[in-house]
């Protein structure tokens, strides 16, 4: 591959062990051959999204193109974060799920609110996963951000997962920095909608174990509140490794 | 005011104490007559951008619209951030200024590096300058935030300020999880191109006194790395106010 192309980080959800041959979809084999300008015997990086990071070589630039194995290894996730968010004002929806794919939150749950609803639109949701995977290959990351259909809040309140680190971001609560974030195991963040939440909803979401967060001094629009959580949540995992100084986590 | 229409702040430069007649600039009058239907005798909150806040109420919808000021009260910036960045790709330092507007960064001062330069365009600076103020009026900060012609590296490395609040975005720094961000004075963060900043160039910051820091455990685009510097810097003075409560700051 060329040294000025663009870094190739493949993302192959059927990535098998070292050995293996596979036929890339088509949009990963367009993003190979023309974007990143790979010829056959180059090698490039690959995850399945799902925790496994590979080294495969290109075997021939006729479609369908394929690439073999040569190798695999494969981490447990250990620490892992939810976005739970109400929606934000306009398309500013879109770069939340970019940022929170970056950052390498795990789950981005839209929510329901009373006083703001996510409109459910099929494009958004092929829209947003492009997002996630690009966001995936620029951050070279292992897990792909899962995106979920909104859910009603009250709903979604009755059966998270029994974590007890869940915050809800609230300027009536104690700065982020005075809080560690857990070094392993879930954490919940939860973000209103841009008109907030109603204070029904704040009572339930109190009831259910959720403590007050303040992100900033002043009052922050719902994605940059969203993203301020992921940041203080990712900022406590920044362990530098050989790997991650060569921009290889 | 209608209750439904957007919650006003107002921009006013040449903001003074109780009791003055101000004619609004016509951006201004624009915004309260029109975007938030104000009518003769409401109230709304405006600010200088220099620390002063005050309520004015507005005199009549006749153009050039012109309020009175009924109460002033200025308080002095005991806490500064200077986001120092070099370029982003395309278009997104537009959501940078932004979003360092909203987190309350005081000063962004775009960085000439060897690997990318800003790209000097005088409808860039306008653009940004109308973000900035939008980022002012949500968060209703006393502060809007400064935005400075790009320099060369070398040179802004000379002249800063004389603070040793200073650091660098680098995965092999330590996490920033572990650093407590200054709570008064200025702190400055510096985050390279996309490209990287050149090993010379990490060396002269190096020896300007900035310390590395690591703001997640993967690779991270320029502009989410100095949004994440700057939720690290906001996070420390989410300080709970009766103001804030009511957000308010």
């Amino acid at each position: 591959m060329r040294a000025e192309a663009a870094p190739s980080f493949l993302l192959l959800p059927e990535l098998a062990e070292a050995g293996a041959r596979l036929t890339l979809p088509e949009p990963e084999a367009h993003y190979l051959t023309r974007v990143c300008r790979a010829r056959p015997g180059d090698r490039v990086s690959a995850t399945d999204g799902r925790g496994a990071r590979a080294t495969v070589r290109l075997l021939a630039d006729d479609r369908p193109a394929a690439v073999e194995v040569e190798s695999c290894d494969r981490r447990p996730r250990t620490r892992t974060a939810w976005m739970l968010a109400g929606p934000p004002e306009g398309e500013r929806g879109d770069w939340l799920v970019e940022k929170l794919g970056e950052l390498g939150v795990d789950v981005f749950q839209p929510v329901d609110c009373e006083r703001a609803a996510w409109a459910a639109r099929r494009e958004r949701t092929e829209r947003w996963r492009r997002l996630a995977v690009a966001a995936l290959r620029q951050s070279r990351r292992r897990f792909l951000l899962e995106i979920r259909p909104p859910r009603p809040l009250e709903d979604l309140l009755r059966d998270l997962p029994p974590t007890p680190a869940r915050w809800v971001a609230d300027p009536a609560g104690g700065p982020a920095s005075g809080v560690v974030a857990p070094p392993e195991g879930l954490a919940i963040g939860l973000i209103g909608p841009s008109a907030g939440l109603a204070p029904r909803e704040l009572e339930l979401v109190l009831e259910a174990g959720f403590s007050r967060m303040a992100l900033s001094d002043s009052r922050l629009r719902t994605e940059t509140a969203a993203m301020a959580w992921a940041c203080w949540w990712g900022a406590a995992v920044a362990r530098p490794t050989p790997q991650a100084r060569s921009g290889d986590p």
